[in-house]
This record gives structure tokens, sequence and C-alpha cells, in this order.
């Protein structure tokens, strides 16, 4: 996990994590929301279930809270955009996240993040909001 | 599950449902995404565990995809403001939607959305927009 503090991060920035989705997770996604839409829920045809959009960027939780700024990070806000629909063939995704810009009145950077598929499509993009706190 | 088909839709239509996060969803969540973030984790002090702010907004999977349309619902977008930190003990979240706009072009609807606590406190609020698919 990183530990960047708010001094350390430079715009520009760039970290990216491969992660992968299975049955078990699009599973236990369903169990924790109640999200029981038959688009997510195929029986007899798992290949062509579309992965939830939000499990998909659940890992932006990853991406602030691990990889940029890791520790210290408190997630202030999120812009997500879907561009395409995401099926457990495409693992596995690439979720990218890069520093735009850096607010010192509210110790908050700008990340510029997307995700991508196995045939490096871009399956979603948007910024996020991240407060770094000092401990 | 609601099945509200595009031609169903009309401004102001709402729905609202409670959740509630537990340990296990805690547990599942950290172990989909990989986020193992101390601030998530904090052992023998499970009251003070944040919760991970993208598993309260997991729930607008289940919004769009069960209450508002239903489903008919495929997510374009999502915007979202977290306001205040969610611990376990603020159980049950209130997970509320609106429709504040419908673009007849894009079958597309804005549904403005805000998450509260057991205490009637707003913890995020954004908006989504959703298409409403035929089938």
């Amino acid at each position: 996990m990183n530990e960047y503090k708010f001094k350390d991060i430079k715009i520009g920035m760039e970290e990216s994590f491969e992660a992968c989705i299975t049955e078990e997770k699009m599973k236990a996604f369903r169990e924790i929301t109640g999200d029981i839409n038959p688009r997510h829920n195929r029986e007899n045809n798992e290949k062509e279930n579309v992965v939830f959009g939000m499990l998909t960027t659940s890992f932006l939780s990853t991406l602030a809270g691990v990889y940029l700024p890791g520790k210290y990070s408190l997630i202030h806000s999120v812009e997500i955009l879907f561009k395409k629909p995401v099926y457990i063939k495409d693992n596995p995704l690439t979720i990218t996240g890069k520093v735009i810009d850096i607010n010192d009145q509210f110790k908050q950077i700008t990340i510029q993040f997307d995700i991508r598929n196995c045939k490096n499509e871009k399956v979603s993009r948007g910024i996020m909001k991240v407060g770094v706190t000092d401990e």
C-alpha cells in the first residue's frame, strides 16, 4: 500500500493495477446490494452476464485507498462515465489513475481515471477528488 | 423489482429503500476490491471503522436496477458527492432517488439521489443518468 502524504503528491503522478471480475465477486456484490436485476444474473448464460457497473467502479476505492495516494486518502467525490458494458470474459480490467490537479487549500487532489478491459478498450472513465490526510 | 419502461417514467417519480452495512459486507467488499486501507479495517475497534464510501454507493446499483426504473435500466453515468463518513452504527441507510429530467432522444432519465444515515443526515448525494431500455 502506498503512503503518499499531501506534500509528496505531484501533478502527473500515475498508478495502475489489474483486477479480475469473477462469478464469486458477482454473487458477493449481488448479496451486498440486493441488486437482483436479471441483466446481471442470466442463468445458463454466464458469459453474457453484464457485470454490475458499480462493481467495476468499486475498484476506485482501491485506486484511492491503496495506490494513489494510498493509506492517507479519503474520497470526497466521484464522477463516472460508463462507456461500454463489461463481461467476465473481458478480464482482467486495468484501473489507471493520474493526478491532474492539486488543491492546497483543501488538501485535495483530483485524479483522472479510466478502466480498460483486456482488449485495452476504455469501459469507463471519470474523475475523483480525494482528500489526503496527515494521518 | 419494478419494471418501468421509458414511457412510464414521469418527472418527480421517487423511490426509497433501506439498506444495512454489516461487518460481513465490509469483509466481502474488501475481498472484492482488495482495498485493504486501514481506515476501513480497524481491528479491535469495529465501531470506529469508516465504511467504504464506494460500498455505500454500491446501493445505487440497486436504486437503478431494482427500483427506478428497475428491470430495464442501464446506468450511463454517476456523480457522487460524499458529505459525511458512515459508520456501521449509522444503520440503516436510506437510499432515495427522484426523476428530475427525461431525455427522449437518448431514452435516458436523470435521477437525483441521496443516502441518509439513521439520524436522517445526508451522507452522500448526487445524480445518475440511466438509460431505460425496451427489454
